[in-house]
């Protein structure tokens, strides 16, 4: 099966943009860009040599790869929508099942789904970003899999619920840190003092982790169990009685008594 | 004052080592390596032109800079046990405080608290490392500013109870981010799946705080209120009781719910 056919792409956000422009960097043919908006597929269109397109029945040219880019509340809508239903046509979506495109009598689709947060004003190396693929059959796997090698070093077989679990780990992994910057961020704040102080070890805790275990990298209070400390901390959060109870239950969590 | 002055070494860990090369490498002399080991301190001596001494007696040299760079329980014994009251000494813990010199009758003392953690097989770039500074006196304050700056270009006057608050949000930041990882991958390893599959994610996610506050940079389910998801993830973690408990806990306080 000849994987350089041509691709189309129907969303303009983010995710096509990234993957629009990595697609035609390697040779592929970018087709058309569909986008409700024409002016956002024109945007797209244009730096991939692709035709811009704001209407789905127009959209079926044989042989043609779908890549459906949308808002995942939008996803449905498209599928349902979209006519070829013959066609090869793939989400790129973390949450959304596979079997959205089974209920819409599709007989060729997959997931391929790009592990990363792309901004549209910020480069991304694409070949160091996981490629999650799923399909419905075997050849169509073998597609995508192939597919997403031109583009990326670390491309995996991931069925749908290991997809959920990879995105409830991404909560944790992710979107918790995150939210413990921004309670170390409040606190120093309130303190006259400037995260940007703890900006260099963040980046080193995070940057740790690419070559040990999280688990033996364990440092802090908790893991020392330094119980003086432990305290004071508790004590002076006594005034954020939500954020004391994250560092107790956290801390509990560290040293196993969760 | 003149910044250029002898400086000798009591410890010769991670911490010792790296700002002995530091200041080396800026042509400051470094007279002296005092370990209990004497065969670790000839290691760091030898490569900072400096003389091993393991007996703290035979420590002292007028007009130098004294840098008590010791595991912080064995800070409070060096203290106590070092003769020279009048020198300018310092230690370079993030926890413990000044007081500790002034309850041993030293009258030139304070804190060089490089914010880092760091190895000895790994080199920092010194220059980007936060330097936190506290001293007894005005003139101590501005030398040891002055000696800072000469490694770092972020260098920061903090109060010991500045660096307490500093000590709390690191806790958050960095240790309780490291354990969201760690939670990550356990959850990831039990399906099969690595946790390289989210390590660019972990980088992007440290990345995008340095320039912009993290509150403004929070995504996920829980700030997007996406309570089918949020559901199925506590469903999902019902075996993991604590990891249920943290979910719950962490998505309440995302939405204000805390």
């Amino acid at each position: 099966m000849n994987t350089k056919k041509n691709i189309t792409f129907i969303g303009a956000g983010n995710v096509a943009t990234h993957l629009a422009k990595a697609f035609f960097n390697k040779g592929f043919s970018i087709s058309k860009v569909y986008s409700k908006n024409i002016e956002n597929a024109r945007l797209l269109a244009q730096t991939t040599n692709a035709k811009p397109c704001n209407n789905l029945d127009k959209l079926y040219e044989q042989n043609h790869i779908y890549f459906v880019c949308v808002k995942d509340n939008v996803i449905a809508d498209i599928v349902a929508q979209f006519k070829a239903k013959d066609s090869l046509i793939v989400h790129t979506s973390g949450s959304i099942s596979m079997d959205i495109f089974r209920q819409e009598n599709y007989t060729n689709y997959g997931i391929f789904y790009p592990l990363q947060t792309f901004s549209k004003t910020k480069a991304t190396e694409i070949n160091k970003v996981p490629f999650c693929i799923e399909a419905n059959t075997e050849d169509n796997e073998t597609t995508l899999i192939d597919l997403a090698k031109m583009l990326s070093d670390n491309v995996q077989l991931v069925n749908s619920e290991q997809r959920k679990q990879l995105h409830l780990a991404a909560v944790f992994a992710c979107n918790f840190s995150n939210y413990m910057y921004a309670i170390a961020d409040e606190l120093l704040t309130k303190n006259n003092l400037s995260l940007d102080l703890l900006k260099p070890l963040i980046t080193e805790t995070a940057n740790k982790i690419q070559n040990n275990a999280p688990q033996l990298m364990q440092t802090g209070p908790a893991i020392r169990n330094d119980n003086a400390v432990i305290e004071a901390h508790l004590k002076k959060l006594s005034e954020h009685p939500s954020y004391e109870k994250i560092y107790q239950i956290l801390t509990d969590g560290i040293q196993n008594k969760g």
